[in-house]
C-alpha cells in the first residue's frame, strides 16, 4: 500500500511539509505507524500547482528517505497546494509511470490501497475507459485505472458522484470476477482549488486518514504555538498518518465518508458506492 | 527506433556479441549507420537461454554504452542463443517494462521499428489480444502489443502465419483510423531452438536487416581467419547493422521477407501480412 | 566531455532557456554540432538560485533529452540565474554525484573538459585541497577536483586569481607525470551575482565557448524581434554552443581569456595559468 | 548498517540463497530482525566467481526486494562462491560505486558496520592507502577505503594481518581526532578459494554474525532433511542473521574473532587491531 498528504492553504515550502513534521512523510517511508506495510519505499511523487494552469509532478523511483533530489526540491519550490505520496507496490513494477499523483489536464490523483485480483479484472475496467481517454493511461497501476475510471464518469464536473461510480463499478466487476472485496482506499483528488478526500473499502475496514482541525480552533486551543499564527484560517491537511502529536490537531475521517477542502466551509458525507445499474446520467 | 542482434550457435560468451566487434552493438548505441536515429540510448535488454526452461532477460533503463551491469554480465555469462536490443524511444517511456527482448514462456521478441501513431489504434489493438493474455502485458510499447497479437494469433505454433496476422491486423485497424502507413517493422523472435527474422513496412522501405553467412562458406573464403574455426557451422546472427567488414560474411534480408535460422538448412521467405478477414483458422 | 549553457538576466522560466531554443542545449545532448562528441548522455545537471540563499541543485542519470522530471521542472521554475550541463563521461561514472554543477555554499561550477591523464594526477591533485573542504568531495570527477583546488585557492574571494592558480597546479602536476597538455576547459562559476567563465586549455586549442551581444545591441539591430523587449538590458547568456542562428546574437570567447558577466559592465580579459612556484598569496 | 551473506560451497543457483530461505536476505532487506536498521533498501549488490579469473559484480542502487534484474539473474547463475550485500546508508550518496561486493582484481570484499566520524577522519584514512592503490577507489564509503587500507598492508597475502593492521589504524586515526568507538564491523573477503569473516567493533558490541554447522554434522542430526544430501560437506555459509530455523544450524561468530572456510578443516581465532607503531612488517 502507500502513503499519502494533500496540504492546502498558505503557500508553504515543500520541505516544511515533507520533511519537517516529527512523523513527517520521509519518516513514514522507513517506519510507517499505521499503514498496512511499514516500508513505502518502492518510488515516490509528488504534485504542486505554481507558474502553470497545470500542476507539476515530479515522480522517482528510489526511496523518498535518501532521495536527494527530492530534498533539493522541497528547500526551494512554495505552494498552496500540494499533495505528496510515497509508494509501497501491490505488485506492479517500481517505475515513473506508476507513481502517484497522477495527472489530467488541472487535476492530480492518488490513492492508497489496491483493487483486488487486479489481473482477473483488469481488462473488464479498462473496456469501461472513454476511449478518448485511454490512450493517456501511461502506467500499469490499479491506481491509475482507478482514475481514468473516475474521470470517464465526470470527475471534471462532479467528483464524489464520478468516484461513487468508479467504486461501484469495480466493485460490480470484481464481484462477477468472485472477489469476495473487490476495493480498498483511501483517495485525494484536485482541481487546484478543491480537495477532495475518500475513505472506502469493500469489507469495510479502510486504511487510515485523517484531516487537521480548523485552524482557528487549534489557534484557540494552542495560544502560543507560533506556526498556527503563521498559517491563514482556510489551511488544511489530509493525511494517511497524522504528522505530528500536536493536541486536538488531527481528526479522523469516519468509514465510508468524503470530506470536501475548499474555500468557505469545509465539508464531510458519507460514502456510498453507485453501482452500475444505478449510475446518475 | 532502435537495433537489435540475434546469436544463434556455438556457445559463446555474451561480450564477444556485444563488445569485440568493430561495429558492435555498443558501438551502434552511440553511432548507428543505417538506423532511423544514430544515438539507440533509451534503455536496453538482453535475453539468453541458460540454466531454465525458459530464458533470462536483463533490462535496464540506462543508455548502453556505460552501463556497468552489463559489461559485468557480458563478461560472464555463456549461452548459444542470445537477444539484444538498444532502444530508440519513438514516444513511450523510457523504463524496464519497455525494453525489449519481451517474454512470454520460452519465447522472446524484439522490435525495430514502430507502429505508426499508435495511440490513435492502440485501444482496437489491445482489444484484439486474447483476454487470457491480456494481464501479462507490463509495459506500454507498440512493440510489445504487437508481441502480443502475435501470440493471440498462434504464434508459439506457427510463427509465420501469427506475424502476418498481427501485421494484417495493425495495417488494417491504422487504415480505418486513416493511418496511411500503419507499420515499420524488424522482428526478431525465438522459442530457443530456432530464430524468425521479419523485415517489412507499409511503405515498403524497411528498416535495416542482415543475416551472416553460412560458416562453412565464410570458412572456405577466408581460411586464415581463426574465428571461423571454433564456432560450428549452424553459427548465424542476424543483426539490424553489420558488425564489421569481412567480405561476404553479411547478406541484407530482402524487403518484405523473412528467414528462419535452424537446426538444418536455414530458409528466406516472402512475406506478406494477412488481413483480418482472410486470416487462416 | 560535455556542454552547458549559463543564464543571468530577466527571471525565466527554465523552459525558455532549456527546450525553446532551436539548438537547445536538448537538442545537444543527441547532436552538438561543437563539442567534442556528438552525443552528451551520460546524466546532466542544473542549478538555480531562488527561494534560499544557497542555490539549487538537480541532478540525473539518465540522458536529458528523454527525461520527464526535467521537463515538469523546467516548466515550473523560473529563476534569474541559471546553470545547465549535460555530460558525456570520460571514464568516471554515470552517478548523481558526478553531475554538474557542483555546489559549495553560495557557489555553483561546472566544466566541459577533463585534466588529461587524470589517474596519473588525481592523488597529488587531492593533496592539494584543503583539509577542511576536502570531506565535502562527494563524486569522482577530474571537475570536482578542479572545483575545489580552486575554492582552496580562493575562489570565493577572487575567481580569476583562483582558477588560475588552480590551472597552474593541474599543469605542473600533470608535467610533472609526463602529460603533455594536462588540461582542457571551458568553466563557468557564480556566486548567484556575477557569473565568470573561461576558456582555456594547455594545447592552446579549446572547447567552443560563446557570449551573447549586449541586448540592447540586440534590440537596436532587431527591433522586431519580441523576445529582446521582454528581457533586461542586463540579460546575458554564456554557452558552449550558440542556441540558435539569430545574426549577431553569438560572439566567440578568444583563446585563453575569461569574462565577467556582472551588474554593469562586462568584461573580457586574457586568461594565464600562474605556476604554483609563481603563485600570488 | 547493512546485512550480508557469504556461500562457499556446492554449485547452487544463486536463488537459492537468496530468494529460497524462509528469512532470507531479501526478506532481510525489508524487515532485518537482528540488524541496527530494519530496511536495507540502499542498494544492493552480489558478486560471484564463474567464467573469469577475476569475479563478476552486479550492484543496483534500487532496493532488493522489487529488483527485478537481480531476480532475473538469481535464476539464471550458478556458482561455487557467493557474495551478497543489502545496504543502509550511513551518510554516503546510494549509487552503484558505494555498493558491495568492491572488487580488486580475484578479491572481494564487503562490510557491515561503519567508521564513526567518517568525514573527521577520511583524509588521514586516504593518505594512507598506497598511491598504486588509490586510483582504483571508486566511490565514497567508509567500506571501500577500509578494503583499500586492508589491501595497502597485504590483504592479498595475509588477510587476517592485513585486516588487523587497517583496523588499528582506523582506531589509531579515530582517537587522534576524539572519535571514542572508531569502528563497527563485521567483514567478509575472499580470493575466490577461501573466505575470511571478522567481527569486531571498538566498543566491543559488534553486529551480529553467524556461521552454519559443519555438513556432516547437521546431516546426522537431521538425517531426513533432503538439502543436506545434495550439498557437499565443505559447504558452508557464513550470515549477519540465521537464515532460518534448523536446530543446531547456526552458530554465532564470538565477539573480537575472525573465521576462515577454506579446503580442510574450518578455523576461527581471536582477533586483534594491530596498532600502527606495533605493526608487523
Amino acid at each position: 500500500m502507500c502513503r499519502w498528504l494533500a496540504y492546502s492553504g498558505s503557500p508553504v515550502l515543500i520541505e516544511e511539509l515533507l520533511y519537517k513534521p516529527q512523523h513527517s512523510l520521509i519518516v513514514q517511508s522507513l517506519h510507517s505507524t499505521l499503514g498496512a506495510e511499514e516500508t513505502n519505499g518502492d518510488g515516490f511523487g509528488i504534485g504542486w500547482y505554481g507558474a502553470q494552469d497545470t500542476p507539476a509532478v515530479f515522480h522517482s523511483i528510489e526511496p523518498a528517505w535518501n532521495d536527494r533530489n527530492l530534498k533539493e526540491l522541497s528547500r526551494h519550490i512554495t505552494s498552496g497546494l500540494v499533495f505528496a505520496h510515497i509508494r509501497a507496490s501491490t505488485g506492479s513494477p517500481v517505475q515513473q509511470t506508476n507513481c502517484h499523483p497522477f495527472r489530467h489536464g488541472r487535476w492530480l490523483w492518488m490513492h492508497n490501497g489496491l483493487i483486488h485480483d487486479l489481473l482477473k479484472v483488469k481488462r473488464d475496467l479498462v473496456l469501461e475507459i472513454d476511449p478518448s481517454l485511454y490512450p493517456e493511461i501511461e502506467g500499469t497501476t490499479d491506481s491509475e485505472i482507478f482514475f481514468y475510471l473516475a474521470l470517464t464518469y465526470g470527475l471534471e464536473n462532479d467528483p464524489p458522484t464520478a468516484v461513487a461510480r468508479a467504486v461501484g463499478l469495480i466493485e460490480a466487476v470484481g464481484r462477477k470476477h468472485g472477489v469476495e472485496y473487490p476495493i480498498q482506499m483511501t483517495v485525494a483528488t484536485t482541481d487546484g482549488d478543491s480537495v477532495w478526500g475518500f475513505r472506502y473499502s469493500s469489507e469495510g475496514k479502510s486504511r487510515s486518514l485523517f484531516y487537521s482541525t480548523d485552524v482557528a480552533t487549534l489557534r484557540a486551543q494552542h495560544p502560543d504555538n507560533p506556526v498556527l499564527h503563521l498559517v491563514s484560517d482556510e489551511t488544511r491537511l489530509v493525511v494517511s498518518e497524522p504528522l505530528g502529536d500536536l493536541a486536538g490537531a488531527w481528526n479522523e475521517v469516519p468509514e465510508a465518508s468524503y470530506g470536501v477542502v475548499q474555500e468557505g466551509q469545509d465539508e464531510l458525507h458519507p460514502f456510498q458506492p453507485i453501482p452500475p445499474n444505478g449510475a446518475k446520467t
